[in-house]
């Protein structure tokens, strides 16, 4: 499996190497499903992908960040849904669609479904790194509710983003922790509903 | 400043030791604000307590973990304004109001100001870990909401008041990365103005 490391002729010295992160991190996945987080080290990846532990590390600065390689996918298909939205929608109703249109496509969600959520949101190093692995996500959201609602700042429609991503988080985890009974999809939805997002600032 | 170890007889083997972890923590934050959080050491907090290294780790099994130790008085002063709340204010205004009050009253919030955020919320090492962190301020606001609200399920009122949390902690990293203008609480009371819960889940 070393052609994952290069596609073509061997690297010079310091050439950034063109990994597939997708395949490095299904692997992943699956070695801390079956054997846990935290019983999985670099040189059992390398084994299981082909890639070298140098390359690795080279392209992954911790073990956690290979939870959150599906970002930019999840970033693109909300950042479509929000595009897609009619803008007589309201605001809180488009942003939980957009965020359940973001979850339900997630290829590991649908694929390893509960083990995926067990490894990824409930375990604690990885959970505490999800916030800042979202902004990108986090962002996208912001600046759709900044364009929607009149009067709100920049900073507050970042707060509620980041509101949104770890309530939807939390959804997944208690989805998960509970025995994963039902849809988790169906399980954030039944979260977000009880988020809204006021035309103007609350004022009590 | 041995004393602050243990305040009687010297510890037999094992038995815990009785340690400030609020003078600890203070020490800390001084550190930290002066030399930044990756430059300070177990053997500098060591020193500027006069605390062991042994006793320090034995406490806080990682560093960022002495960011949190305001966590059970922010928890208490968040329950306190919750149980002082009249049952006809509208839930996301009492949430609001007494996430508010357990901000403001933040001793180090209050003494350190936006050196303190910039330390404490801006790092993200210990940005990552403020989600576990809150969890018991997190489910004290869950039991709350879950209180208020008829039809909410546990999960549900779970996931909204880790959703106010990542917004309050998301309003004073942009406080604090914007320069800091103004005040720390008005600009989480702007950012939560922008959330509410409704007294039936959104249909749409």
């Amino acid at each position: 499996m070393s052609t994952t490391d290069a596609g073509g002729p061997a690297p010079r010295r310091g050439r950034p190497t063109v990994l597939d992160r997708g395949a490095v991190a299904t692997a992943t996945f699956r070695l801390w499903t079956e054997h846990g987080y935290d019983a999985v080290g670099w040189s059992d990846i390398a084994e299981a992908t082909g890639v070298s532990v140098r390359t690795l590390v080279r392209h992954f600065s911790r073990k956690s960040e290979i939870a959150w390689v599906g970002v930019p996918a999840a970033t693109k298909r909300l950042r479509e849904a929000l595009r897609a939205t009619p803008d007589d929608l309201p605001v809180g109703d488009a942003v939980r669609r957009s965020v359940l249109a973001s979850v339900s496509h997630d290829p590991m969600l649908a694929s390893a479904g509960v083990d995926w959520v067990r490894v990824v949101y409930a375990q604690e190093e990885i959970a505490g790194s999800a916030g800042a692995a979202y902004r990108p996500w986090i962002e996208e959201l912001a600046g759709y509710i900044a364009g929607r609602v009149p009067e709100i700042t920049r900073a507050a429609a970042t707060a509620v983003a980041s509101g949104y991503q770890a309530a939807t988080f939390a959804a997944l985890v208690a989805w998960s922790e509970g025995g994963a009974r039902g849809d988790a999809v169906a399980a954030t939805d039944e979260a977000l509903r009880w988020l809204e997002i006021p035309p103007r600032p609350r004022t009590g």
